[in-house]
């Protein structure tokens, strides 16, 4: 079985590989590819039964009404909160979206971006590649002993824990449910606060929820050990940025970041004056391994619905 | 008791902090402190007994001879290479050296170094710092579920090992004697030249000794897997740099190494010249923590020997 028409919004033809794009071919019989703001959408939404789209693209109330002949949203990102997935539900509308497909990722970029400021690794690099090859005035720092604290224990957050271990940190995490199967793994639990104002590296693992909205507030961010590293591959939402910036002000702590792409420009402005905010493009998810997945999972997914056996259902 | 008169040679006040310097005064009573190519030297040795030294720094027989009193040589360094160990056993002069102190900065430092190559660290950071937050261009791969290779499972060898453990990397490796408590850990042995030409990831960890001179040698080094990251934290002597040359141009491996300073001049201007030969300054052992380790242990040496209870003896 074939979806007749799939309306494939904004995902360009880079975001899939061209060997996912055909693979598309076996799934869909007919392929309609638009841009997220076209005109065209509500007339080719009209008999489409399959809706194809990626990261933060609108299917409301108002897409879904004007596809008469839906059955399937497929999200090919992990995200789906643009989706009025209560409404395609009640109109028997399958969503599915490609969670877990970037743990490594971003678990392994949360190593690199700690490693490359406690090593001076850039500065290290540049002068070597200079033919300077004394380290005078290069700072370096090791993670063994030192407290590591996770917030939010999901998928990553784990992964980060048990990295952290095997280079031999004081592993302590934090997170809305109590993990009860740490016992041997040396990683321990411990109150947010103490957590906050006691480890020598924070790393963020809260999934955006209007309850984690700001969850690093000023009081929290005020708390901080001077001399700390945090470390944020989280929404921009999780942080109060405002007090962020009076506390990078002071000098005395460094916050990296991997989410400048979907920073207020006002705000990045802002917090790229400060040396001790180090603010990466979007690198966490892009690894070679996590785009495969990504895509498989997606393809995956058309599958399953296809043959009657939906997967990665959102709701 | 304390030594009476110390001759230190080349060891520069800033090798020692100023805290360690002041406890030296706890233990000698007169400290003379001489470049390693004074004049002076001869005339100094002639009343001391005890000759505090820092790196590759010639204690011969000579040196010795022209020493009657001499009873101690402590040196602020592992390797003990200079000091003719064998004629100081004969005339019962104790010598001692420095080891482990640097064990996880050389660890953290693999995976630095690693971490930059695979996630594009320094491009992305220095993108970000520019104020573009497109991650357009940047590569990214994963250490987990990599071949990873250590060679030569010392102390540093075996941590790098498990940190690659926790990456979630397939880590193998050889060394000269088979290890027999690695059963539970996953860290599987393998023939070395089984494991030089099917690893992902190569990170060597050989003693400098006659037995390894150029151990990497041309045979070993054209079997590398195409693609594959070698990092060298080791003396340069460890690798044939003629073959790595000719292997660096076919641009299919990536070679990285830290002992920038040591290389000749002539063999730095060659591989300085390929992309895929990536030359660090030598920042695998300055954690702060290691220099202090460092400094530490070398005063408990010397308050070890003069309490009858010598440690760290070099022989």
């Amino acid at each position: 079985m074939k979806f007749k028409k799939a309306l494939i919004i904004n995902i360009s033809e880079d975001k899939l590989d061209p060997i996912y794009w055909k693979k598309l071919d076996n799934l869909v019989e007919n392929k309609i590819s638009l841009p997220k703001d076209s005109p065209q959408i509500r007339k080719e939404l009209s008999d489409a039964d399959c809706i194809l789209t990626g990261f933060k693209i609108d299917v409301g109330k108002k897409e879904i009404d004007a596809a008469p002949n839906l059955k399937y949203v497929s999200v090919l990102a992990t995200a789906y909160g643009k989706i009025d997935t209560n409404h395609a539900k009640k109109k028997g509308i399958v969503v599915s979206n490609v969670p877990g497909y970037a743990t490594e990722s971003v678990a392994e970029l949360v190593f690199a971006v700690i490693l490359e400021k406690i090593r001076d690794i850039s500065k290290a690099k540049k002068i070597g590649v200079s033919g300077d090859y004394s380290e005078v005035g290069l700072i370096a720092t090791e993670i063994k002993d030192k407290v590591f604290g996770v917030i939010g224990l999901g998928k990553i957050g784990r992964r980060v824990a048990e990295i952290a271990k095997g280079f031999g940190a004081d592993v302590r995490y934090w997170s809305k449910n109590r993990k009860k199967d740490l016992g041997k793994s040396g990683i321990k639990y411990q109150d947010v606060d103490k957590l906050i104002s006691s480890a020598d590296i924070i790393s963020l693992h809260l999934a955006e929820t209007s309850e984690t909205k700001h969850f690093l507030n000023k009081k929290r961010i005020d708390t901080i050990k001077p001399g700390s590293l945090i470390i944020s591959t989280v929404p921009n939402e999780i942080t109060d940025l405002v007090a962020l910036e009076n506390r990078l002000k002071t000098g005395d702590i460094t916050f990296i970041m991997d989410h400048a792409d979907e920073l207020d420009p006002k705000d990045a402005k802002i917090l790229s004056k400060y040396k001790n905010c180090i603010i990466y493009p979007p690198i966490g998810y892009i690894s070679d391994e996590a785009r495969i997945a990504k895509q498989e999972i997606f393809i995956s997914n058309m599958q399953g619905f296809l043959s009657g056996r939906p997967q990665n259902v959102a709701s």
